[in-house]
């Protein structure tokens, strides 16, 4: 594919970047690869540049586009840009500063509750019993329609990074926002132009061998990659300033009742 | 941005496809958005043309560069292309026949195995209280990076449904692939060159009104979009020999006990 010649070396960078591995090599490529590949998290964004309404609309549409289950179309987004409410919603999620700096902060929410209105307004009953499943779908839903958002944000230029503890505190945040009922805020997505004095790199991943099964789960073969892969991620840790390797980081993450 | 320009006419086409609405625009443009707005399923594949190992790692390398929460990393994909494996896993989803069709047929899975096996092999207790947040972490993630996966096979010319009914029959589906506890099928996502003789075009979404919310969540607003949506899908669905509006669908959906 000639035309994407240019993108060879690019892409060369980022997959080694990715596996922190010199030897990681990727041979087909696209101008999504590119994008995807180059993803890391932004937390600090430069002032004074909003992701304006034309924007906003774009990254909605490739949110929309993504697959949804039975068509459910069970989300929705809040696009919160208020100065004051920013600000709130960070003290509910650990003081999270991206938020309040970010120009806008989408929240993402898993949202049966337009499904539960159409049921009312059309007096049907629905069975609770399906609350697992549809809780599921509504989580899943949401989570692709965020990850379309977010590649084609990046692909305009934007950085971001997700705030999961907008589920610290549900019920304060649900008031925040004025959720309804059976209206979950998953995530958060701040947003905005990344400062290029933030230093920050992309994070190395666990080698393609301890998540790529074939054909059936080999939990030995898989976890073989885990010790290398502490090591490689207690260097980078190191060189920003952290310690601990990343079973440790698991297990504390894990281990923190929330 | 004068190298797009090509663009602009697919993207205006796409757009006015994905909301059925000859007057909707988009007038910022990218390769992705390009890719993300042309999204559709496909459920026929062409014979003969295997996901190769070169694409796959692609794909993969694409979703381990989708966000995740606190570095858990807690997915694992099971790459399926058995074709007896292939036809028993379509028996346990509805005989979904794009499972037997496609070349590849990767089952995403919410992976908390992984750090339990950790915490095992170091003798750590993990306390069981945290299930719930992890579990939502858990299909969260799985969800970012198969969306990512998604968007890198299309970019690479490949078509794909995802089949959330692996959840069906969620214990045999863990003995077919050999899952270890802690371990949850999410969905499989079947995948091939697509038969260009299938019927298909992009369904119509709701308008962005409906699901983007300004600041607050209102229901009253976003609900009004909803009887006209109606109306587009009655119309799509006759053209595709089925009846019956969105809401009765979703209605539908979610009473089904499964």
């Amino acid at each position: 594919m000639p035309r994407h010649a240019p993108h060879i070396s690019i892409l060369g960078r980022t997959i080694t970047e990715r596996y922190a591995d010199p030897e990681a090599t990727l041979d087909v490529v696209s101008d999504v690869l590119g994008v995807q590949l180059a993803h890391r998290s932004v937390r600090r964004f430069l002032p004074g540049d909003p992701v304006d309404d034309r924007r906003l609309h774009a990254i909605v549409a490739a949110a929309q586009s993504a697959p949804i289950s039975s068509n459910l179309q069970a989300w929705s987004v809040i696009a919160v840009g208020d100065p004051d409410r920013k600000r709130r919603l960070s003290a509910l999620t650990n003081d999270q500063r991206c938020i309040v700096d970010a120009p806008l902060f989408p929240v993402w929410v898993a949202d049966l509750g337009r499904a539960r209105r159409i049921a009312a307004r059309r007096a049907v009953a629905l069975d609770a019993a399906n609350y697992l499943e549809s809780t599921i779908v509504g989580f899943v839903e949401t989570a692709l329609a965020a990850q379309n958002a977010v590649v084609a944000a990046e692909s305009l230029g934007f950085g971001k990074v997700f705030v999961g503890s907008v589920r610290n505190h549900p019920s304060e945040v649900a008031d925040e926002l004025g959720l309804p009922d059976h209206a979950v805020a998953t995530f958060g997505l701040a947003i905005g132009r990344p400062d290029p004095t933030e230093p920050a790199g992309v994070k190395p991943r666990l080698p393609q061998a301890a998540v790529l099964h074939h054909e059936t789960y080999d939990a030995e073969s898989a976890d073989s990659h885990v010790e290398a892969y502490d090591e490689v991620l207690s260097g980078y840790y190191r060189r920003h300033g952290l310690d601990g390797d990343w079973s440790t980081r698991v297990l504390t993450r894990l281990a923190d009742a929330e």
